[in-house]
């Protein structure tokens, strides 16, 4: 049997997958988001937010507002587009019923994704400052940090966090499939995987970060410390699509600080002020404040030691 | 000493580097597998599976019987010529006394590579239900999922778990260097690494995923979850070669269910049809079927609400 | 309003933001290293240590030491350029006041840049060397790993260590940003973060990986073997910037070895020679040598079993 | 003054010449066709008619209807795109008084868009089998082509007719900017300026072609033969866009011959069947058919023997 | 002899080429101009002098002064490099006695560069103005031309006055090298070769364009119209580089007309105001005005029907 | 009717043009020449015979002979695929009996491209010394030339020369296709059309050039001048192939020079020793030695004066 006929044969098989599988129909002219743009777009906004770091060549002779206003509306452009496209597939794909007149109204689904793209652009300047005082705990935080700039470059926890900043606009605006696609770029990018959706305060701190889970659903104040290998998870998650919308991960407080590979689950469990998680512990029931906490509880010794060092 | 007569030095020691280490006696015309290569032919055999998701732009008019036949013969033209530069070179380094015939013989090696190449062709169909079961899997396991395409696009779990099925074929048909390569770039995108090797059943659901590690003799039934941190390693890896071949890593059965940063360890480790793996766990022994586990034996009251939770 | 006015608003209020967070004043002509160039080193050091590995296609065909000496030439092109931003950029961030006269003596950073870049060429065979056994140590601990090549190809260890050794040359040569950004870079790819300050012995060995973290201040010897989610870190990081330069992390001795998940944290704590560390255990004491450790205490039969396996 | 201030002060400077000149008043979301796709469009049109030869490397084992399926649906998808962006801005600039109505009707510019782009697709089979019989003149015409794949590869003359042909159809389609952007891509690459209008009957030959222009009027028989640096063109041209849509280029009727570097003008100048005309001549007058036609008077004895030795 | 040793032999020899020809000796750092980098300026001034049409996509939605600010800087950025390396490198050609005493005063080619950079960034919006009259001549010009964007967009006459216009004010800087490669570009894209030392009034006209050349020392008036194939070149060239600097290029006065493939020569060569040269002409001497000349003296008649038809 | 039938059934128009044309009989595994490959071996050639000139950043510090011996092995790299690529298509299109032995006989067509390429590379050195002669040339011949680098840059005579000077060793060794890609490549930018097969001697000189051709069976001396739109071509082409192989263009003796727009025709036609050939010439015989000619007989009075002035 030669190649040719394989092939076509082959694709005859793959040509009844597609037509078995709902997610195959592809109306005509219908679009997905398209991630390369999604990525070019955080790329783009952490030129915004750190001008000179990240590739824009002329930061050093541009008047900043004008290279700000530049980038802006790139940004806006771009973005525009993959709402629009976002918006329109996700329509498709939940209320088939209004299919029809929904298209036949196109021209109010551009207003719509004008509108909130806008509103992403008037809440960078926010998103900016939240950031930088991010950078600020980073340097405050970890003594082998020599400069701001170091921590701007290369510290793959402001990645992670500043990506996670600009998504959460984005989700609180209930725009589909793209804070994830963001989110899940950084994940790939930092082994660090906050969900859009999680509430995190100023001056949040991860270092090294590989590993790290925080759930869609998790509160976390301000001042807050997390190292790599945290999740901050659901207790159960047997039931699955049934816990849609409901809080299933932990709310940590101000001042907290949680040490490498601890694990922490349920919508319930609160890590009160001040309290600090030792490391390798799992942990599913809530903590007082200025508490130090270790699920080795034989270790006593051991870990009366480590407080005293601190 | 100028720039040049250092650098004619340094090159100098280099090659003699080079001439010590057998690695760097490369033959007039042979060649290593190339892996930006693999990665293309990754990335075909993705928008294959996943029409319209990763960048075929002309999805919504194409008759799909066509976009998959073009597609088969891309990935048939790439993957023929990296599984035979895979082939000639494995060759090269471990029958160095049959070299010299084998070369000679060399359309056999052609008629090895398009019969390999087609059989690999010829699976893709089965290898596409496949993923589209585990697709269906993480849905229903993940609250925090609003849809298939999030998942497709965006899931790390099922990029890793897709490259693995990809690649287990290729593991199957005793193609060297490339299903390794394959999922160790899946490991570097997401930080989930499963051996090629590994047996896997259906509906495998994984989520957020960094730091899984799935060993190359590692068993796992149909319906069982896996959280992130999660080895299902050797337990004694300290015999390195001797241990090639042996089954040394545990055996997870249906519908089994492990937390975050668990480690599972040795070829003899049977995790039974149903249990639950509780989370920071390093387990080295068996748990018989519909059991929870832990490690924290000590902490019984704590472990005792936990199950009452879920 | 419409979409020009907000992005001239918006752009006034990024200009502010700009203006009130010194690290945007650059001053004309003034440039941060730039990160895809620090990556395209690496890249190429790598085809200088792995002839025909890395996308060099002529390499059956070249003199190797002609090979060698256009890559160094490369090379050292490539690295003048960035050591030399990088060291201006860092004299305007830590020498304010001396700052024009440095300017005006801009010759002597162009001979310094010079100096240090010729260093590091001269010290390449020597760190291909490092390298060679450390994938020697790969190869004999991995019962997976096939031959030699599939290891330099393919496994996450051998990238981060090759970089980490670049790396560690740079950083002893107290070159400013680049050797971070470049174990950043590797750290991103693999989830191994392993400072540029380490040190580490000969025949180091990392398997899987995703998940380790080596603080900058650690010391590891000979023969050592880690495996995935090990973190060796500063035992107490509350006090931030005041740490720096102290030693915080641990010490490693010859022929240890540390299984998946552990955390090891603070200066003083020493693993002593030729001991094993079980996965999952937390450890901010000493270990004395010839001693395996586990965290586990209560469970102590399941720790005799398992040590009596290997 | 320094650069920040110049760049700005000029910046306004552009901004008034912007607002000066009505077209660059471009409106939001308004966007002119792009010339990189319009120059993709061609190279896929290319790869269809002549597959093999312009980087489809999968040709030898697809079976060509699915090639040719597969080019169809990504030229339809590329170039459906470019003319709905044509036909909006060309809109806009004719029939301002009509722009917001059209633009409500948005849908309508989606169909006949639609419609446009399925009549192109639907003539590229006689498309091609025109250019195949350029291709075939072409061999026959030239004693220095060794074989039809040379004259594919490599002749500028069937570079520039092939693409000719092309952006005829796209003319009488009456679609705007398009026809002209492929056809002066042609003459930039091959010297050869066709004008997308021009009539040409089948088995045209041009040699070399550099400087050949042939203006939109022009109406060419079968089997004519035209040398580098000829131009049919417009007898008076000073009168500009009065002349527009006038026949005012010359008629050559079928196995005519036209040698280097001759000029013909007029729309009513008419070069009789089977006649020959010398190179560097100027010709502004008809010319009976079989004659042979040269202005160098004076040296009728040269021609003489010029005509002797065909 | 194998290929390794052809290799290393062959280098040798050409080494000794290089070393016996002194364009190779090139200092340590020492730089030539980039090519790519100099058709990247073009490109860039392309997109500032007419937003929207060569790739920025997002025209329609940023203020207009923010575009022109950004683009400015951009410019000035990779000018000022390339015209600190032209600088560097034409005064190592030049003057070789003082290139130690140049190198020490480094700082002052860094401000002459500056100066020079901001020079050109001050006439840029003359520049504009010159060419959308030479825009507006092309439109009255030419009876196919449907409107200003197809002009603009396509049109290799506007084109390559365009680059000349840009290239004449660094000409007249006196940058080195520069200019030349920007015309060159222009040239091998249109065939129309102008150099940057020609002087050339406003409203110009080229159709077609193909085969123009425009000599150095050059004058041409306003609205002159030229078409394909036209020379106006040096009467002799034989004495080569004696002739350097010397008017020796024609004067084309106002409002004259010149038809395709006329060659024009002398530097005392002078197409009075309102004359029309016909096309196929060879012309060494002067012409009054407001007369039509042709070098066809026997085809009086001939000749008098052509002006007639006008 | 809707799309995706519409491409089905246009696909299956192609289709059968596909099956009616042998051209498109393209065998499995069977490939063309790349014309993207072989322009990036002329761009290597280039570098290595213009170090530093063409995009390759360390020549400043690299030992030339190193860069040469680099340059020489990615060349031989390269040019050896399509060497071998092009021989394989030749055989199946012109010996079509022998085909299938042909191919079991690989090896041997393995070891012919490595000879042929091997001769190519010996010839190199050689190459270099006659561009640059023709290098040398120019800047003599050129008043406006202020610099060898300004030649090599920017100069597309010495661009279209150089290529033919290696197309020209290629179409010696009698490899297919290939020379006649590279000239027409060079043709496309330059406008200069100079056939492989033609016979030039040293210190050739070519003047802005566009629209230059020079026929296979040309033959032309040392330091001969040609400016544009100059044609040396066959007298009469209407035999077509039947003149394939036969002397059919002019033979240009020592030290002529060839003005502007001339064309000279025929195998038998000679331009005698230091002769000189006024523009827009259209000459079929032949001129003695040291003469000046001009078509214009009725023009005496302008041609004495012309030649006067020189």
């Amino acid at each position: 049997m030669d190649i040719k006929k394989i092939i076509s044969k082959t694709a005859a098989e793959l040509d009844i997958n597609y037509s078995n599988q709902g997610i195959f129909e592809i109306g005509v002219g219908e679009k997905l988001p398209k991630r390369s743009e999604i990525i070019e777009i955080i790329e783009e906004i952490r030129r915004l937010i750190f001008p000179g770091f990240f590739g824009s060549e002329n930061t050093s002779i541009v008047p900043l507002d004008i290279f700000a206003g530049n980038e802006l509306s790139i940004i806006y452009e771009k973005l525009y587009k993959q709402i629009k496209i976002a918006l329109l597939f996700s329509l498709r794909d939940k209320k088939d019923r209004n299919k029809d007149e929904l298209k036949g109204d196109s021209k109010s689904i551009d207003e719509i994704s004008e509108e909130l793209t806008l509103e992403f652009i008037k809440k960078l300047p926010k998103v900016q400052e939240l950031i930088l005082k991010d950078v600020e705990a980073e340097l405050q935080g970890d003594p082998a940090a020599s400069s701001l700039e170091e921590i701007i470059f290369s510290y793959p926890g402001i990645y992670a966090i500043s990506i996670y900043r600009v998504a959460h606009v984005l989700y609180e605006l209930k725009i589909p499939f793209i804070p994830r696609i963001m989110t899940e770029h950084a994940h790939s990018k930092t082994g660090i995987d906050i969900n859009p959706g999680a509430t995190i305060g100023e001056y949040f701190f991860i270092d090294h970060g590989t590993g790290i889970v925080i759930g869609e659903t998790t509160t976390i104040g301000d001042h807050v410390k997390i190292y790599q290998g945290v999740t901050l998870g659901a207790l159960s998650t047997m039931k699955g699509q049934e816990l849609s919308g409901v809080k299933r991960h932990p709310t940590i407080e101000n001042n907290v600080v949680i040490y490498a590979n601890t694990t922490i689950l349920g919508g319930e469990t609160v890590v009160g002020e001040g309290s600090v998680v030792a490391g390798n512990t799992f942990l599913t029931q809530s903590v007082p404040a200025n508490t130090t906490v270790s699920a080795y509880l034989p270790e006593l010794k051991l870990k009366a030691r480590r407080v005293k060092n601190k």
